[in-house]
Formats: C-alpha cells, sequence, structure tokens
C-alpha cells in the first residue's frame, strides 16, 4: 500500500486532467503551474504542493510538458492502462453513462446489464446488454475491474454483492447501498438527489 | 444565517430519507432509531446525535411517525416546499434528469435550455426546452431557484453567470466551472469522471 495521500489532492489532480485536456485543444505543449492554478482557482503554491507529493517533474522556469504531465497523473491515478467497466441497470441513468465519451478518460464499459427482457441482447454504443443473471460469468470471463451501479436503490445491495463475487475491485453506485457488503472494496456514490438537498440546505443557510 | 451543522450530518439525514421512503412503501407508519442506523450501516447512537441537532422529535422508547419524520427533515433541508428548477444542457446526462424522478425528492425542473435548434420548442416529460438566451429572462420569470448545469465544460462558466443573473440561488453542476463567478452562490458538484478517477486511485493504492 502506498503512502497517505489526501483525497482533495487527489480530487485536484483530476482537476488538473481537465486542465490539461482543456489547454491540449489550444495545441500548447508546455504548461505552467500558474496555468493549472487559475483554471482551478487555487494558488500556484497549491498546485506546486500537490504535484511535489509525486515526486519532481518539470524543470523550474520551464513548465511541464503537457504530455509528460498528463501520463504522470493518469499513471498515478491507474488510468495509464484502460480501465474495464462493467454498468448494472440501462435505466436513464445507465443510458447516458453507456453515451458517456469515458473511454477517453481511461474507462471503458464492456458489458452492460438489465432484468428487462425487451434490453438484453441488443448493443448501446456497442456495448452489449446482458441479463443481470449473466453478471459474475462476464465479470470474471472479461476481467472487469469497475462496476457502476445504476439500479434501483432495492435493488443496489445485491448488485454490489453479485459484481463482488465475479472479482470486481471497486463500485462506483448512483444508489445507496443499504447493507455491508460481503468484501470491503473502494465504493464511492453519485447521488443525484442528496446533492439537490444538500444544495437545498445551503441555499436556505445562506437566507 | 443558522447555526452550523456538519456536512456529513446532512448527507446522512438525505439518508434518512432513502430509508423513510424505503420503509414507507412497507406500510409502517413508526420508525426506530435502530431501523435508520441498519439502513445507513452506522450506530443508533450517531443516528440519534443527528437528529438532536434539530431539537427533540420522537417519542423516547415509541420511535419516530414516519409523517412527521419525514416533514421534519424535509424542512430541515428547505425541500417542505418543491424547489424550482432550470437545467442548462438537454444531452445524455440533461435528458437522463429530464426522466429522472426529482419531484418525489421536492424538486421540479421548469424548464430546460439548450443551443441545438432541434430541441428547442420540444417537451420532454412535460417539460419545455428554450433556447439559452432565454435563460436569464425563464429564470427571472418563473423564479428558479437552482441551476442544474449539464452543459460541456468550456460552456460551464457562461452558463453559471447567466444563473446568477437570473437570479439563481444555487447550482448544482456535472462541470467543473473554471473561473471565478459573478456573485457567491452555494455550488455543488457532480464530476462522473473524477470519481472514476479517485476510485481507480482506491484500487491501486489497495494492491
Amino acid at each position: 500500500m502506498r503512502k497517505r495521500i489526501p483525497e482533495a489532492t487527489i480530487r485536484r489532480l483530476t482537476h488538473y486532467l481537465r486542465c490539461i485536456e482543456f489547454i491540449k485543444e489550444t495545441g500548447a505543449e508546455i504548461l505552467q503551474s500558474r496555468d493549472l492554478a487559475a483554471f482551478c482557482s487555487i494558488s500556484d503554491s497549491l498546485v506546486r504542493r500537490d504535484l511535489s507529493y509525486f515526486g519532481e517533474f518539470g524543470t523550474k522556469g520551464v513548465g511541464y510538458s503537457i504530455n509528460d504531465l498528463e501520463k504522470h497523473i493518469k499513471k498515478i491515478l491507474g488510468i495509464d492502462k484502460i480501465k474495464k467497466v462493467g454498468l448494472a441497470g440501462v435505466g436513464n441513468i445507465g443510458m447516458a453513462l453507456l453515451n458517456f465519451p469515458l473511454l477517453k478518460n481511461g474507462f471503458k464499459i464492456e458489458a452492460a446489464f438489465d432484468i428487462k427482457e425487451d434490453l438484453i441482447g441488443k448493443r448501446v454504443n456497442g456495448v452489449p446488454i446482458f441479463h443481470e443473471n449473466e453478471m459474475v460469468k462476464i465479470f470474471r470471463d472479461k476481467k472487469l475491474e469497475i462496476g457502476i451501479i445504476a439500479v434501483p436503490q432495492h435493488a443496489a445491495a445485491d448488485v454490489a454483492n453479485t459484481m463482488i463475487e465475479g472479482g470486481v475491485k471497486g463500485i462506483l453506485s448512483f444508489a445507496l447501498i443499504q447493507c455491508p457488503l460481503k468484501k470491503k472494496i473502494p465504493i464511492r456514490y453519485i447521488e443525484i438527489a442528496a446533492e439537490l438537498e444538500i444544495l437545498s440546505y445551503e441555499i436556505e443557510k445562506e437566507e
């Protein structure tokens, strides 16, 4: 296990990647820490401190080669090689994800799963949709490392445990998983309703 | 401005709401703090501490009336009245949101905005789609309190400032907003690529 880096630093690394994607489109090849700072509305010294966690890269007074910096950050985040993803649930959110250009971020959805018969056997954006009862086998066969859960909340825990049985290494879930899982693996949540509710609280608090 | 409550407590209140929605479907009318604790995989005492932030409600040994607890939490979160929402960007994510049952959480998307001519004038799930150049007027006319940004990243800051000009009180953005905004209002992010990247980091760290 590597040394512990604050999550806020890791999140800023992802913002640096967004900045790099953005600046690359202009054709630039060199980037200064102040470019990253301006993009993220943070201080120059914070950028330099974040990057120093991972050793020196960049030349003082010259800046960073954009390609080197991108490679370096992707290596830290473990996306220097494509990570294979299985998606459970092809409803509104699942369908949006299948049409989302995740591959440019280093993630490839290799298989999707649902229980609705009219979806099974179809492809969306090239990704085949299987019945959920094939999930363990396909996660194992295709060596899917990441599972995305976009099923209704009542089904989320079962789906998570099924993915774990299939050998998944980490889960991103759009539904709250209620019970403890068979095995402890990294789980992250995207809770759309909760974010709106917290925003509503913050708005009321200001008034 | 009210007293400061930790964000973790506010987030757990949203989880309690999920639990209440879940338990209401069983027809139950009374809830114990241990039901909330089990649902969220946290301790009973943490639940009681969270709820005590907002004064005593519930009867010792009897538990909470589900309806009262729901009303109380919704009041704290400012969703005891429906909050009106404007959505910018009717792409994959925007379309998913228009089809998402946000109303049961207390949020009503009243208008959506895009720049693609073939979308403008249409309705999705009853919500009219306008051209983005009507955003200020419609935010003002309809008194939209919350803005959801689901446009490409390079357009996000302009859209945020336009919403602010329209009088929005808080923003939920799926794209990183790069520059400082005209006015400081609560902003929350849902960054799908970043969540996957952080998950990837956590997976690598475990190995």
